[in-house]
């Protein structure tokens, strides 16, 4: 997963067969779990050394088919926290250079400084 | 309510006593509603003449308090279709020049062309 | 705003005009601020004395126009934890008898222990 | 996946090694996809024979770690209507008689009446 910036990261996926749903397209439990992903990593780049990031709650809108070669989902830290970090993301399903924007998430992270405690 | 382009839009409102709650804030119900307006907004510049907007459901995430002179929130429909449309909009805290992110919405749209039909 | 028992509260909104939208229901804003209130008090019954609250975050599905001679918000919190508490709520339009759920809830509540550190 | 009565459903999965992440509990984007198949499930039992049903959005709040022996999803449709179907779910992690609710899910679900119209 590189990190493009602070606050920013980005994560592809190929499109192979074992997470398709019965049209042939990615599953949206899949596109969920990138969404979820990449806003949670984007999270991380802001927290200190030691910390971990926790998901409190996601909301995604799936827009259109995860259909092509492969997934780009782009995280964002919106709002950097010391507990709470508020992030959002954008998958693209890509062919090409065609990028068709297929689902958009809005998140909450909780930051951990060194032990669990939510 | 200015329409900044097709698919956007900006509602401004002064901060004023009424609709402060026990800090001096606005309250985050009414943060929640300019949200969900200037979201509604933006999907209306994109429904043929004759059609109205509903809104399905929306997630808010307050982040800052909605402090100072007055509030802008700018909405933007992301995914237009026929009968949903999919919008985000953000919410600032402005004092002079200075604009401070305090929420950020994300919504689904009803879009029903003549009578309502949900 | 009575407490019907510990974790779970219940607010009654009379129908009256300033609160009307274009065709006459209860606005949306409205049911999203009554819903995100309900959910916020019960959040309160289960922290400390001189802890506050906070919404983090909620997601509001509109489901039925909001008519009716009342509106009841019945809150109840779902996931009591130290720092982050989870809640729902459901938005009730009263006509004598007779009560239609016009709105779900779903909702992140910060409870602060002394001054806010979110 | 046993149909609890029409509007219900109920998913059960076997905790196995694939989908644990680093800590060895059920990731939680496996968390989202059985909810957001539990939900829709419940929504499919209300539509007419040959139609089909997509996930317009879901919310997740994910509470306690998913642990255990295996998770049950139980979805349910809280608002059936013709062309929009919202559904809640609940998911629980299960060891021996013990049920641990560790995420709710708050969904809103297409109809479509033979071919795809979103």
């Amino acid at each position: 997963m590189p990190i493009i910036e602070k606050g920013r990261t980005e994560i592809h996926v190929p499109h192979w067969e074992g997470i398709e749903q019965q049209h042939g397209f990615v599953h949206g439990g899949v596109v969920g779990m990138i969404a979820d992903s990449a806003g949670g990593y984007a999270a991380m780049t802001l927290t200190p050394p030691g910390a971990s990031v926790l998901t409190v709650e996601f909301k995604l809108n799936l827009m259109a088919p995860a259909d092509g070669e492969r997934l780009i989902a782009r995280g964002e830290a919106i709002r950097p926290g010391r507990t709470l970090i508020v992030t959002k993301a954008e998958v693209f399903a890509v062919d090409g250079h065609k990028e068709v924007l297929c689902a958009v998430m809005q998140q909450t992270i909780m930051a951990l400084q060194g032990k669990s405690e939510r």
